[in-house]
């Protein structure tokens, strides 16, 4: 090729190529696509623009600190603990103020318990015993509390007794008290404070506005009226969860509190504020003992004057709350905008195909267009060029035409 | 049909339909088209692939596991606790050494409280009193430390008192020491042990390198000419957090330490190595006391020889260590490939579209090539099929084109 | 423009504008392109659609509540402990059954350390001295105890000895029982309770369930044969995460105990199940001792008759289990469903651009189809119009028409 073969190379790089169109006059098939049309345009701008902000970039990994602050003091007067007052330090554990505390709200204490021998509660099949053999020694109890030390305890006259065990003694009884013990726990508050930051776009947020004043936010309670205090009433966060205050204190379960940011950039600092919801966690619904309710044991140790350990045991009932942050922040971003439009646009060539389906397959006249939209071509010979075929026999075309 | 009809129709299945082309021999569009296509290319290869690597398949639900371990002592000789020396079973709540970890640097102590009746601390305003009615008993004192006996004791000469409460007595006086306690916590160490796996890829790595001798680790310290070595100074933690340690140790606060993984496992795996990075989550800029800092408060349990409970509560100031993790792994893998190229000649089609629209409405000799692109066909008689029209009523297409 | 031209504008909007096809007799290309078309329809309907559940609205952002409990005692008889019983109380920390708990299985055991000074641990590089001048007073221990007192402590004879510290004596003495005390921790059992929830589909689960009855879920054992029992046995965990419990319990370490929902919401709640797997999260390939195994220190207080402190020093090692919950839920909805159907068909268009390259340019009569499909249109004149060009000289599209 010459010089001017590649002038005209390089020439034809810059010619526009446009598909070409066949205006099929069928109101019937032009309506509907223009009525696909606008459904694409109204799911483009209405769903992905306007609902879902896709013009928004999108930043979900977002950093969180919870600290959280009990308040809030209760007196108890029974025939075992006496006068007693509890305050922070004794029903909160952990002490620390994370995301997950848990509220003591009723609880069984054994005090005083020594590495000694003593029968084991007769509540446990396992322990269960007729003769000395029946007790295993060096065996565990299964589900019980210590290691059989291979005699079987019995009270005058019954023929059934249980194993003695070797373990902290006195054990456990089983008995908890049906009202709860602090079920003054209602009013106790717990301050959240919460903040944020999202990396990407540098910007951080706490859930306590910085403009309101320090009395309102010692004196505030969070409600529909006060969205932005950040100190909750304990009865008013479980009964928004959809529970009764008294009955979960009795058996105790886990509140979840979510804290949710949805922030859009695009708008003012002030804008962008938590949005808490609270729901019960532990299944409230299940009617099994082994599965209800959320306990656990510990135990205080002392020791005494003359070096030997002793123990109080506690199995504390309570409501455990589990602070659950997430959120999102978005931020005008020319490319997820250019994505989304483009992804759009080529949405509109699925809808075009299902309206040639309409036009070739489908409306009356579909011969005939079929053969205006293929135009057959041959190599072997002139004839029939660049004259569309109108032959009857396109009906082969029924299938390729897909 | 007969046999050569079905014959006919399986053969047409198999020829190919392409769409016709016009060439416009327009300079302008062309250059405007092929600008366009460029710019999509340079988007697919360089945003796409090169940047943000789409033909890698992703894992970014990564298992982590934390260790940590904080090593350092300080000596502290005060009125109040004489010499003491602080250890690591001492300073670090909980001990257990997980991924959140509170050292404390400043406290409170009020030993020896024991449940009986006292004044009520007099910076509480809900105790303030002029006389005994005005302390109703039983009643809770609001943000106090107990219930009301129903008694105002005032000091001798004095008309305004603190109502009595039954509490842990002596409450606590509010006053913390303004220089922090273990100031000397600045040169306590903390040992990060971070493990990841990322399951879909079946790979795990840890922050520790497996090449380095150990008397290095021993002896090494985080710092920009030692990025991988996992032992941190907790001053340099606070100091690149952009917080002063000494503020940070008497108000308490909140420091967040980020582990990133990203990790290109189409490269070696020692090119997969964490990036840290530091940041304080609590808000530093809060002039409100309500806001700022970081406390708690627990209690240290006692029994004396008559068996009555007695306890040290002890206000707890300090710095909580937040280690979060998260990373993502990507590998090459042929779908998301294929599906970043499909997509990347999909958003092509929107940009023949936008030339289209050049070409058609806005050039000069758009009327003609409006004329060419669209061959109107009817199908009521022979007349004026597959001769493109091109008388100057065209217009009515200005609209009907998009 | 008439009322006329504006009713045929009106009109001409629903006209229907299809692209004009060419049919090439190319049975290659034929084919060729109809191969492409299948592997987009099966990649579509096999993997989008089936394997990926396109069609479905997925919800990722699961709200979950851990609750573990363990149950098992243990029997030791050292020397130093004399005999003694261990439960639940004694070897789990924390006591509150979240989702991170830790099974102490072996101890260093230091009692009755007080406030007092006494020789450093000669394990300690730094503490050596020869003479009082190597231990500076005041000077922490660097990985030490305590802090010098400047007084250079010696055996009778010997030239080398350990610097006198201020600190809790007297110090650890670094000796760990080689067989783990608690060995028969592996028989101890978890009852891991997980309640999820979806909040975008309103859908709660809990892993326990609701059909059995309570005497199997107090003695079922998880397994490969009853998968759904949420009771654990701490042995088969560590075994099933690869490793030898005698090992895990003497040194410490990690497991991961993943929980796994995986829901299909189109189906019955009762086909919604977890899927539990375990790993070891500490890397258990390390060979140095300072990054393999899990340990930590903590103390227990306790005051004498004179009111003096001293505590109970533990150097812990154990198994730590981390219970990780994970999921996603889908459910149909018809806007992915679209979006996907759209999306493929966008890629048909690819595979058509892909066989129009080998039509126009890599067949034989490659050239002769690249006439037919380009139409070439000028505007100066009226020749040529509508007469797709056949000439030879087309070469200059062979760059052009990419």
């Amino acid at each position: 090729m010459g010089q001017v073969a590649w002038k005209g190379l390089f020439l034809s790089l810059f010619d526009y190529k446009t598909e070409k169109y066949v205006i099929a006059k069928s109101k019937k098939v032009g309506i509907l696509y223009r009525v696909v049309q606008l459904s694409i345009l109204a799911y483009l701008v209405g769903w992905v623009f306007i609902v879902k902000k896709g013009y928004q970039d999108t930043d979900t990994s977002l950093q969180s600190s919870v600290i959280t602050k009990l308040k809030g003091v209760a007196f108890t007067n029974t025939s075992e603990l006496r006068e007693r007052l509890w305050d922070v330090a004794d029903y909160v554990i952990p002490p620390q103020g994370e995301n997950v505390f848990f509220v003591m709200t009723n609880l069984i204490v054994t005090p005083n318990q020594r590495q000694a021998t003593c029968p084991e509660s007769d509540r446990i099949p396992d322990a269960l015993c007729y003769k000395d053999r029946d007790c295993v020694a060096g065996e565990a109890v299964v589900a019980g509390n210590g290691v059989k030390t291979g005699r079987c305890l019995k009270d005058r006259d019954s023929i059934r007794g249980t194993c003695e065990i070797l373990a902290w003694c006195p054990v456990e009884k089983r008995s908890k008290p049906k009202k709860p013990l602090l079920a003054s726990a209602e009013n106790f508050t717990v301050y959240i404070k919460n903040s944020v930051r999202f990396p990407k776009f540098k910007f951080s947020k706490m859930n306590v506005l910085a403009t309101t004043n320090e009395s309102y936010l010692k004196s505030c309670r969070y409600s529909k009226e006060h969205p932005y205090c950040p100190i909750f009433l304990l009865g008013n966060i479980v009964q928004w969860a959809g529970s009764d205050f008294q009955e979960m204190a009795s058996e105790g379960g886990v509140i979840g509190i979510q804290i949710e940011w949805n922030c859009d950039l695009d708008k003012a600092p002030s804008e962008c504020n938590p949005h808490y919801s609270f729901s019960r966690l532990d299944n409230k619904f299940a009617e099994k003992p082994i599965s209800s309710g959320y306990n656990f044991r510990f135990a205080k140790y002392y020791r005494d004057a003359e070096g030997v350990d002793y123990r109080t045991l506690i199995k504390a009932y309570g409501i455990r709350f589990d602070v659950m942050v997430n959120g999102k922040a978005g931020k005008f971003n020319i490319i997820p905008t250019i994505i989304n439009i483009g992804s759009g646009l080529a949405l509109m060539g699925a809808g075009a195909f299902f309206c040639d389906l309409v036009l070739l397959y489908l409306i009356k006249k579909s011969n005939f267009y079929r053969g205006k939209k293929y135009e057959e071509v041959k190599s072997s010979s002139g004839k029939s060029l660049s004259s569309p075929t109108l032959n009857g026999n396109q009906s082969p075309d029924q299938l390729g035409g897909l």
